[in-house]
């Protein structure tokens, strides 16, 4: 398969999500790199520290994309869930790993190690791990789930462990193409343009300035040759209805 | 009820969600609101936009929460299809709303009207609306489904219409207490107080300073009581353990 349709899913896991304390960026750091990488992020889900939903969403999105990455929940402490719930949701039990350990045992200065740290080797039976270059505590991958750290610094730098190990295809290509004018005025034609290009995704996106709404389009595709044929067709509609189309 | 459990999720729409163009700052701003009105958010979804996906969410989330809202896809382009999968989720035809088409025409000026706005007009049969003092063009709501514009400062507005019509619940009181210790060292001590105060829920939540890592408690409950009986405990233990407790 020359351009396999790969997806991803994305549940961010943590009561300081859902309660609004931390707003997440994680999701939209691993849109941007998976959108980069060709794969297809078809459904960011967000819930609470609680079991059953863990298990129930890791079952619901392991089954139907080809990748699913979970940040949250896998440090030491008591309301660090994650692991044990990824270790149900595939009937495994957590086994302590020797080689995490050895790394909590073995991390310089500044760290300090108590009992409870080495909760953090305690994952599910037969996983591999997903090295940290931040806390060194590495992550886990249990089939097509990667378990990742929520702490944002420590989530990349374990994205960066996994990115050589995942299939990528045909990243799509994009244009912005601000319009200066507002977004009815562009509808029909921007419907038309849609209409006759199907291979172009058109997106019409609102923005404030003190006169008023504008709008910014984008599209995007897989090939650049229909991306320039409809970005040209918008340019020149955006002139047709008076305003000044800009690339961004 | 003098106290019922009032749950809610929150589906957030658009493909510059999931392609990682835009970082939702909806669904944070939703979490707070909803946590001070003591309705438990549950889950947040985030999908493009595609039909399928959306109707199947819609009917999903409608159905096991007390409140679901919808932001994004509510515009007058071709990309907008919130309003149709939201009728089609709820097997209703889309109808043009004659208070909308009054609303869209009298808009004062810097409002460009062209046919395509009146798409905004339609809305699921039955649907009643959302007063948006932003842009004036109203959301709507049918049955438990709250359907609110993307763009950030107009579904702020539509949420202020909303907000008396919801029922509320007690909110939660929470304390965070800064300990300035890493998180290893009160894992132990945590689970104890966790244990014993089971109506309090204990988050632990590290952030780095140039010296390493250290951790935040987050503590809430329902009861002030409660929440300060093991909000005491927690700071006992941290001057036990040799750190200095900060109530944030």
């Amino acid at each position: 398969m020359q351009n396999p349709h790969i997806t991803a899913a994305i549940l961010i896991i943590g009561n300081e999500i859902t309660t609004g304390r931390t707003q997440d960026v994680n999701a939209n750091f691993l849109a941007k790199e998976l959108d980069a990488m060709g794969i297809e992020l078809t459904e960011i889900r967000m819930i609470p520290d609680d079991e059953t939903a863990i298990i129930k969403c890791v079952n619901e999105l392991r089954k139907h994309h080809t990748y699913l990455f979970t940040t949250g929940g896998i440090g030491p402490t008591h309301d660090d869930i994650t692991s044990t719930c990824i270790a149900k949701a595939f009937g495994l039990e957590l086994e302590r790993n020797p080689e995490i350990e050895d790394i909590i045992s073995n991390r310089r200065k500044g760290y300090t190690v108590v009992p409870a740290t080495y909760r953090m080797a305690d994952i599910p039976k037969g996983a591999e791990l997903i090295g940290n270059p931040v806390t060194h505590i590495p992550g886990f991958r249990l089939e097509n789930v990667y378990v990742m750290a929520g702490v944002p610094s420590i989530m990349r730098g374990m994205f960066e462990s996994i990115r050589p190990h995942l299939k990528s295809s045909t990243p799509s290509v994009s244009v912005t193409i601000d319009s200066g004018l507002p977004e009815s005025s562009l509808a029909d034609g921007l419907a038309a343009i849609q209409n006759h290009h199907q291979a172009v995704q058109i997106g019409s996106y609102p923005y404030r300035i003190p006169e008023g709404w504008r709008v910014s389009v984008v599209m995007r595709a897989k090939d650049q040759g229909h991306l320039d044929m409809a970005a040209g067709e918008v340019e020149k509609m955006i002139v047709t209805l008076g305003g000044t189309p800009v690339r961004l």
